[in-house]
């Protein structure tokens, strides 16, 4: 239960070190091999070169269906006088892969012979070894066929058999075995019979890192879950050290009560690592039971996946003697500024976009709780120890986590947040798989601003203007009045009071925002959602400050859903879909258009191509947008305005 | 048995688009789905969106060990007036993970208050939720996990479990068929029990093909060994057809004697592709029988390979839905002309070297039965249909088959060949696995033009200077007098002639190729073994003329051997070690330096480095040298020039 501080804690390059060091002097890596047949080899690591058994083709073989020939009785063929061979004599009839009969050397193909009473007549001479394949064409008895440390492909394993070898030599895969403790954790399995209850917590690190494990060539193996007590702890991990080459303890390297990590380690072995400067994966623990390595992995699933990351594939890389599957880089622009604690190697998930062939990248929310971000993100940029951040506008260099054609195909919508946009995500996958839509949630204001700065491909909009009473038009002439651009609908949608099942703050109206008992939950400013708010407010003389929590945010609608159904808030503003997805109730205030903004330039990129097709012809997405509930799709793809 | 000549066939993208479309005629695609546990979903491609079963966290819990509180109740406390809290009453321990009790709305860190008599005392206010986890922060019920048509990775089960869905639906994997057909054929296993025998062909197609399915995420089913008999070709048939989904007939689409698959089609369905205009695979057939896809794969192996990715592959992904792996593109310069016949899009596949940060492209052998140029190639490129070719210098697009880093990561040498450079690169890639060696034969000369054209990071070279009986130097010297460069020994080697097993034609000096019944095998021009020949020829006055197979060369000391144990010649001039390697007789010539030359630019490459390492401190390195035969290593490593 003691504080931990950042100065007490290892730098990771020094972890690092001093884990791999210690393994590299302890265990004999790469790891022991093993023989296998050559059909199941693919993706699996050779243990030694592999040399040609013999020769390929073995004999010497006709190229191309016809006759074999001995090449010095040619040699006088002309087309005037052409030479006539006997059928059997000095001539053999041979098909593409047939042995070459003894005392021929050549083979003349069917169509450059006439056939004429047992003889056949040629027109050219012919070298030795025309349309022959000699023995060893492709393949010579001894050549190298592929080195050590190869990762065996498909058509490896048929030029290892075709050379007569039907068994190589392979790298053992390391045994990982991955142990979860908590009192707390559930099989996700139990879930089939019944929802889980508090403090019940689903237990899926050991899924994901059975997976990573699984794609980083080892074998994982999955122990059950151990409560939180030192002994069943203590034996669990004796038995694994048993059977696996490296276990994996998740979780309990903490410093709380039931951090059990680090005492069981130092006490059945040692402890070489405790705690690292890194974020998030500050409470990694590493050390050493009769020799074989044990990591205390910590139990937040981003601290888990990263730790994972950092230390056990490069673990199972030190087993298996090569270097598995490395993310790509990339290089990009900064669009905002970000800041880190400067005693620690900081790991933020980011999503980067293509634009106009500029690469922006965009931090995402850092929490170790947020898998989510993981899921979404599209890589991680690290923010090294001893520096503060780095500036809008840097270069930062990118990890990623998909590959550059992913993102160079990724739709970057930028804007105001409606749930049609998850709904048109899923239809333009289905229709253009290679297609992806990143949205990001920064208002209808965030939107127009990313379109001007050519941040973003779209931008969803529905900026009310309080004067005309028409929508976005107003707004876009006057923040961009020479960019180019198409404005098309999306929607009309709902927007209304988004309160508990029931109501039971009877809310009917923006007057019972200001009651006493009521707690509200706004959009942030620059969303049409608080501008809407903002414009009732002032129409009905209420002051913002006559309402609790009106200064507290939420990004999306269904953040405002969430906050209201957690109790964080008693009403917010929203669609009609977001309260319906969480079963909430709603209270209709206006209907108002929800528009999609394209510069001009992009109209004709294939991945904009595929977006209109949807939204202008997809019938199916039409309907599925309408049993959303709250939505008008009358005007659907229709152009509200071009300049 | 009919001549096929190319204007009679249809094009590639005539024949993709009458495959494809002809398929979606017939069959839904994509597949249909199946349901599958979450935690088995690796790799698997969703069939529908995934939504959140319930919110993660799904209850109020704390993020941090200390003391739940009520955030109205800290709201007074300053550093001088701290506020005290009753334990169990005001304030409640709590643990990260722990639901939050009723009535409590915020945690307070341990580290942040002081215990004193069953109280805490508290310096500052906390506002609500303070370092609480709400529900929802990181997953809210009903929100999109992952779309349709994603691929799962680990992190994805991870995210799904934790909204408290364990199953999905996926894709189903469609079930390709493999039949191979051909009477000559026998399983690679036979090899077990003894050696081939002509006219056998070792059976390896299938596993290639089976390996390429799995690797596209489909499932393979390879059939038994059918001989060329239509009758049991026509049940094979029948009986895959209502097992797969697909089925490929390998080989026997060509126009011989026992090419049954077009008659075979033709009679049980219909064909819609005979023959394509490409090079290799022209022979491609397909058509369907009973509404399920059959193809004819041609029997070369690169042929097969090719119309796999050509035909296969788009077959699968449209079952799937998705793209597969795609691979990745490079621009880089021929660095020689290559000609293509105008009638076919030419698939050639191609060496790729960086060398200074200039990426270039060298076409290799062009054979459809050369497997081992797809092993060795780094990817291909593509001669379109209506092109004669490019020229030397130009820009191709190259779709590679390795990624860009191992590229990067590659050592381009381009020179004489000799058998420790194999072994090199086995040293190099046990102890730098990241590394490869990529080595070109285009004999001594040949490397030396190719450094100073700064075509390759370093070149083997044994010339030997007539005039002053000096290894390399004086070429160095005249060839790029203005080059710094880095002369460095590899071994001294024993050139000799290579003869068959007990010398049958008595061959003991130079004096005997002149021998009536004695055929030659040269080295090419350029080749330093070649200019030992000529060396020995001018001083013993014999002439060009008077050796049968002057004129014949091969490129390499392996291919001297080749030719020599195959027949194709009696004596050829090379290393021992080449001929130890094939079991063939060896009378010793002369002893020669072997040496290796870096442009001084490049030897501070990490890849050089490594390269220099092995040679200079690898003791093991040495020793499988010498074990090869016919080598002095005394000078390995031993800096001969520097300028």
């Amino acid at each position: 239960m003691g504080k931990k501080v950042f100065h007490e804690l290892i730098s990771l390059d020094e972890a690092k070190e001093k884990l791999f060091n210690n393994l590299k002097k302890i265990i004999p890596v790469p790891t022991e091999s093993e023989t296998i047949l050559v059909k199941n080899a693919l993706g699996r690591i050779t243990a030694e070169p592999v040399l040609a058994k013999f020769s390929s083709p073995y004999f010497h073989s006709a190229a191309m269906d016809g006759y074999a020939v001995k090449s010095q009785k040619t040699f006088l063929a002309t087309e005037r006088e052409p030479v006539r061979l006997q059928i059997g004599v000095d001539a053999q009839w041979i098909e593409t892969g047939d042995p070459l009969p003894d005392g021929f050397d050549a083979v003349i193909p069917v169509e450059d012979v006439t056939l004429r009473d047992g003889f056949i007549e040629i027109y050219s001479s012919v070298p030795p070894y025309n349309d022959v394949r000699p023995i060893g064409e492709d393949i010579v008895a001894t050549e190298l066929i592929i080195p050590e440390s190869h990762v065996v492909r498909a058509v490896d394993i048929g030029a290892i058999l075709a050379s007569g070898i039907i068994e190589i030599k392979v790298r053992k895969k390391p045994i990982i075995g991955i142990i979860p403790t908590g009192s707390e954790l559930i099989q996700p399995e139990k879930l089939k019979e019944r929802m889980p209850q508090p403090p019940e917590l689903i237990e899926y690190n050991s899924a994901v890192l059975e997976n990573l494990i699984k794609e980083a060539i080892a074998e994982p193996k999955v122990y059950p879950i151990v409560p939180d007590e030192e002994k069943e702890i203590k034996n669990a991990i004796l038995n694994a050290i048993k059977e696996c080459d490296i276990v994996l303890l998740n979780a309990g390297s903490g410093y709380g009560k039931e951090d059990f990590t680090y005492k069981v380690i130092n006490e059945l072995g040692n402890v070489i690592i405790n705690g690292v400067a890194i974020k998030p994966g500050k409470p990694f623990i590493a050390g050493f039971i009769k020799n074989k390595p044990i990591l205390g992995i910590p139990g937040y699933p981003v601290s888990a996946f990263l730790c994972f990351d950092l230390f056990v594939k490069p673990l199972i890389e030190l087993f298996l003697g090569i270097s598995v599957k490395k993310e790509e880089k990339l290089k990009a622009i900064l669009s905002r500024q970000i800041s880190s604690n400067m005693g620690v190697d900081e790991f933020v998930r980011v999503k980067v976009g293509r634009v106009g062939g500029k690469y922006t990248v965009t931090p995402m929310g850092r929490g170790a709780g947020l898998l989510m971000s993981v899921v979404r993100a599209d890589g991680y940029i690290v923010i090294p120890k001893g520096s503060e951040g780095f500036s809008q506008g840097a270069e930062v260099k990118v990890n990623l986590w998909r590959n550059k054609e992913e993102i160079d195909n990724t739709v970057v919508c930028i804007g105001s947040h409606d749930n049609t946009l998850d709904v048109l995500y899923n239809f333009l996958r289905k229709s253009y798989p290679d297609v992806t839509l990143s949205s990001a949630h920064v208002g209808s204001m965030g939107g127009l601003v990313a379109i001007k700065k050519g941040e973003a491909h779209m931008a969803g909009t529905h900026l009310l203007d309080e004067v005309t009473g028409e929508y976005n038009i107003p707004f876009i002439k006057k923040l961009m009045p020479d960019k180019k651009v198409v404005l098309i609908n999306l929607v009309y949608r709902i927007q209304g009071f988004i309160v508990k099942k029931g109501n039971p703050k009877n809310i009917r109206g923006f007057n019972d925002l200001t009651n006493e008992n009521v707690v509200f939950i706004n959009r942030q400013a620059g969303s049409g959602t608080r501008l809407l708010l903002d414009k009732h407010l002032k129409e009905l003389g209420i002051s913002p400050s006559q309402i609790k929590g009106y200064d507290t945010d939420e990004y999306t609608h269904m953040g405002i859903a969430s906050a209201v159904l957690t109790g964080r808030a008693d009403v917010g503003l929203g669609i009609l879909a977001a309260a319906q997805a969480l079963d909430l109730d709603f209270i209709p205030v206006a209907k108002e258009r929800y528009d999609i903004l394209i510069p001009y330039e992009f109209l004709e990129l294939k991945i904009i191509q595929a977006v209109l097709r949807v939204i202008q012809e997809d019938k199916e997405f039409r309907k599925a947008v309408e049993k959303l509930g709250g939505y008008d799709t009358t005007d659907m793809g229709k152009i509200f305005y071009s300049n």
